[in-house]
Order: C-alpha cells, then structure tokens, then sequence
C-alpha cells in the first residue's frame, strides 16, 4: 500500500433556500447549508404554516435570529443509524429539544427543559426553508390519507388539545373562546369534540365567518361582556393581548378558570383583586399531544379548510407574511 | 276591662359600642344601636382580630364604611326561634352572607354571591363592637377548651386551609410561603400540618423569629430567589403586593402552581409570558373551612402563640391599629 504523502479534505457543502431572519426584524430569503444528521434526523419540508408567534418574532419576540417557522408538515431524508426506520416517512415535529436531564426536565419534561432549543424561536432553525434537524423522538408519523395543508396544523391543533389534558371538560362545560384567529378556532373546535358548550368571542367579520363555517356559535366582545359575564365554567384566551386578557377575566364565573393560551408580551397590567376574590384559576398552556392532535385531524374532528388563507412559494414570504398579518392561516411551500 | 283611651309606644333603643370607619377612612368609637336579631343570631363579641384587610380598608380598599372586624369569637345571646339552641354558644362565623338563589351562588355556592354582604367588609357591620350579627347558617361552635385568643385565628385559618382543598398536596410538595405575616404562618403551618415541605420566604427579622419559634424553615427574599429559582412545585404568595408576586414567580416550578392568597389591589402589571411558557396555574385562593381550621387548632397542629403581639381593650383601637401595622396579630376586646 502506498503511503498517503498529503492528504486533503475537502468538504462538499450542500447549500439550501431558508428564511432567515436577521436580528434588526429584517427578512431575507438566503442560501444556506443543509443542516446535518449529527445525531438528528433531516427533514425535506413539505409545507409550513406562518403562525402568531412568527409574527410577533419578527417584531423581536423572544430575540430571535435565524430561520423561524414551527408549524410543518415533511419528509425524513436522512436519520442516525439507529433511527433508520424514519427515512422516506411523512412527518410533524415536537418543537421543543430538550436535554432530558436538568431540573426542569425532571420537574416537567423535556419541554419545559432549562436549556431547550425551540425549532424556530429558540436557538434551533426553523421550518421556513428547504431543509430542517430534528432528533427522532421529537417526529410524529403522519398518515397517508392526510394532506400537507391538513399535516401543517397538527403542531397548533396539539396545543389546542393541550388544554383538555389541563383542564376538565364535559358537556356541561360553558365555555368562552376570546379570539377567532388560527389559534382559537382550533381551540374551539377541541373544545366542541370534547362535548363543551362552546361561544367564540369573535371581534371582525373574518373570524366570525370563519368560526360559523365550523358552525361554532359566536358572539360580539360588547355582546359577550354585558350579557355572559360571569358566567362560563372555562374562558381560553387566544388573543395574546392584554384586552382579550380582561375580557376573559370579565366572563369567567366565580370558582372559573382561565387558560392562558397565547403568550402576552411584555407587562399586562391584572387587576389580581376580583380574580382572587372570585377564586379564579388562571392555567398557561402551551405546547401539546400530537397523537391527539394527529387522531382529531384524522378524523375530521378538526376542519382546517376555513382556516386557511393561502398557500405561497417559499420566494414570496413577503406577501405571505403580509397575507398572514391580516388572514387566517397562511401556508410556505419550499418547492 | 278598661278601654285604653290612648297608647304610646316606647321603643328601647339599647347602645352598644362599636368601632366604626367613615367614609374619610377615619376610626371613631362610637355608640349605635345593638344589632337586631331579625332573622339572624346577635352575638356578643369577646374577641376579634386584626387582619391585613382590616388595614387595607383603613386605605379606602373595597370603599368600606361602617364597622370593620370579621375575625372573631363571641357568645350568641338572641337568636330567631328555629335557631334557639345557638344562645349561649361560643362561636366563631363564616363572613360571607349570601343569597342561595343568584348565578353566583348557584355557581361556585353562597361565598360567591353576586350581592352578598361580608363581615365588616362589604354592606355588614363587623366584630370590632360589642355585638355583630350572623345568620346561624354562618356559625361554628367552638370547644370548650379552646381558648378566646385562639378562637380569633379560626377565620385566617380557615383561609390557609382553603388552599389544601384546592391544591393537592403530599409530603414531595415542595412549597414556598412568600410572606412571613399573620396569614403566610398559618398557611406555612397548614401545608406543613399536610406534610409539604415548606420554605418561608421571610422580609423581616419579626418574621424569621415567629416562622423558627413554629419550627418553620426560613430563608429570605434574596437567597429564596437566587438559590431557589424555578423549584418550588407550589408557591403561596401571602403579601398581596405586586414584589411579593414577582418572588412567587420567580420560585416556582414549570407546570408548578402559584397560589395567590392576599388581594392585591389595583393594578399589577405581571409579565405573563414566561408564566404561560411554563405553564403554570395561578389559583385565587379566599375563605375556607371552619370546621377543619378548629379541628387543627384544637388539635395544636395550627400553633398561635408566636402569632399573637398583643390585646388591647376596645377603647385603645388606636394605638391597636397602629400596633398592627408594625407586629402580628394584635387583638381587641370590648370588654
């Protein structure tokens, strides 16, 4: 055998279109390289849905820089030895990486990890692209029957399941949904599976057809202020601001609860006094079991058609982002 | 028989003493008219304590005019026929009178009724006087061989016991008491009494003192929040301040619990977003079971002693009240 006088190396770098978003707020379609296995799976997107969140990223949210995008539905490409089997397979991902074993893994799981990554809004790129990593543990298998634009909602539908493992729901339940954006109508949508006596709390024309496509019933927020208040078992925000916050305080009944379910940024001034008085319980509530949410899709439980907006090529994320600040929910296709 | 050419009537007005707040938020002693038992039992008061709301009223909280006091003990001297076996009984009494019949009450039971009246707290003279007046639907024999002073902690204890019917507790509950005041040591001696390992997050010297003499772990604000950050499964903030919150935000776990036990009034401003990321539960927390709270009293499992800073007569309300601002729990007699 020869000896080998000077080796060299080179690199094949695989460059991919991503999104990316640059610390300033600034959007910009750059190439990239193909994230790598390394212990992760690779995933070819398929689909991916702008969601609230992306928004408020872009507004400097969480201080985030790098590719956004959580909401996706893809295709395995290549996986760790091990985790072969997924390779060629149709998924959704877990958002949260965790590490599986600081204190707040232990106290609360993985996704409630000290040190997590979040795929697009927390140190671990995002959707919005070509290509993304994610360990194995963290896909779900979707079925064939299911289309891409259904599969991209299996991520909030999961969060909107979340609150029936929280809270207990039978048809007895009076409940109030404040919001019919993306998010509360999936919300209510779970709610009304889940046998609950379900009013949308709805402010413009958009979401109120929306929710009446689903056939929920909806309400005016004047109308449900002066003639619900203090009435519902169980309000869910969905609005993430701090009026739908007092409008879900004004209809909670005493002994109530309130599920907090899209982050409100920065400091919402509470008036704590009625809510203790009242012994409201006030439960935040964030990411959920995609299984459900996957079995519910499957079954038509939950219907997206209404949802969505519009489908744009990933090269047009600026009509896309501008379409998704003013519609339902908006779909990035990368091919 | 005689004809009774003309009659008079002679109404005997009895005076009694009583404390009552105006309007100004000043105090005054004054002489009224002894309470009536109209439908309800007429208790003469031994003793009543002062408690942080009664401080608070002083401010103008809940805009209180009339006699304040609802924690007390006292021995029913009238009472309406069907009660008759009430006269002669020492007694302490549930503070809130509701109606039975409104959607408050209907939802979350009497304490939650939409116009109800509270003992010196809302449309209903209080303890700090020689009588008050209950329903006997309100009231609570207290044992022989429990003593006036200790008789006066059956309604702040009560309140700490409402928290273990709305939180489960075991002895793996790692709990924080924020406030080492008159209510946050009965509440630590509560969940301890439950088998939770409990941590007083103390301010002052006074605290510290009384939380070790009840054999209370202490530590304060700034070791609890810098060594004990995000642990603690349960938090009860018993400060009503909007510091007291922050700490109790600080210390809890994910998908912990914030148990929030003292009004806080006005507005709070409260950065939701890290609470609903983690997801916590907020619980509003009032009034709660008498019959437990004498149970554990008698039963020395809720120590008051190191409580206690002094008794005045009812005459010396003045220097009581300002007693109360600066110490624990300072208790009047109108005898």
């Amino acid at each position: 055998m020869a000896a080998v006088s000077s080796a060299k190396v080179y690199t094949i770098i695989h460059v991919v279109r991503a999104l990316v978003l640059g610390t300033a707020g600034s959007l910009s379609l750059q190439e990239r390289p193909k994230p790598s296995a390394d212990g992760e799976c690779v995933i070819r997107v398929l689909a991916a849905g702008i969601c609230g969140t992306d928004l408020e990223l872009l507004r400097g949210y969480a201080g985030f820089s790098g590719v956004p995008g959580h909401e996706f539905v893809g295709v395995v490409e290549e996986a760790p030895a091990e985790d072969g089997a997924w390779i060629g397979r149709r998924v959704a991902g877990e958002i949260t990486v965790g590490c599986g074993a600081c204190a707040g893994c232990r106290a609360a799981g993985r996704g409630h990890c000290d040190v997590r990554t979040v795929v697009g809004i927390r140190d671990r790129d995002g959707a919005f692209a070509e290509y993304l990593a994610l360990p194995a543990r963290n896909l779900h298998a979707i079925p064939d029957a299911m289309d891409d634009t259904t599969a991209v909602f299996v991520e909030p539908a999961a969060a909107a399941c979340r609150i029936v493992e929280q809270v207990p729901i039978d048809r007895h339940t009076k409940t109030a949904v404040v919001g019919a954006g993306r998010l509360g109508l999936l919300i209510a949508q779970v709610l009304a599976a889940h046998g609950a006596r379900v009013m949308v709390v709805v402010r413009g024309k958009m979401g109120r057809t929306a929710a009446e496509a689903l056939g929920l019933q909806t309400s005016s927020v004047d109308a449900a202020r002066s003639s619900l208040a203090r009435q519902m078992d169980l309000v869910v925000d969905a609005t993430g601001s701090a009026e739908g916050f007092a409008t879900a305080a004004t209809l909670v009944r005493p002994r109530g609860t309130i599920v907090m379910k899209s982050t409100i940024h920065g400091e919402t001034p509470v008036a704590f006094s009625p809510l203790i008085v009242d012994e409201v319980t006030l439960v935040g509530s964030r990411c959920g079991p995609f299984d459900r949410a996957i079995e519910m899709l499957a079954a038509g439980r939950i219907q997206v058609a209404p949802l969505v907006a519009a489908t744009y090529p990933l090269e047009q994320y600026a009509a896309a982002f501008e379409h998704a600040a003013r519609g339902l929910k908006v779909i990035l296709r990368p091919d």
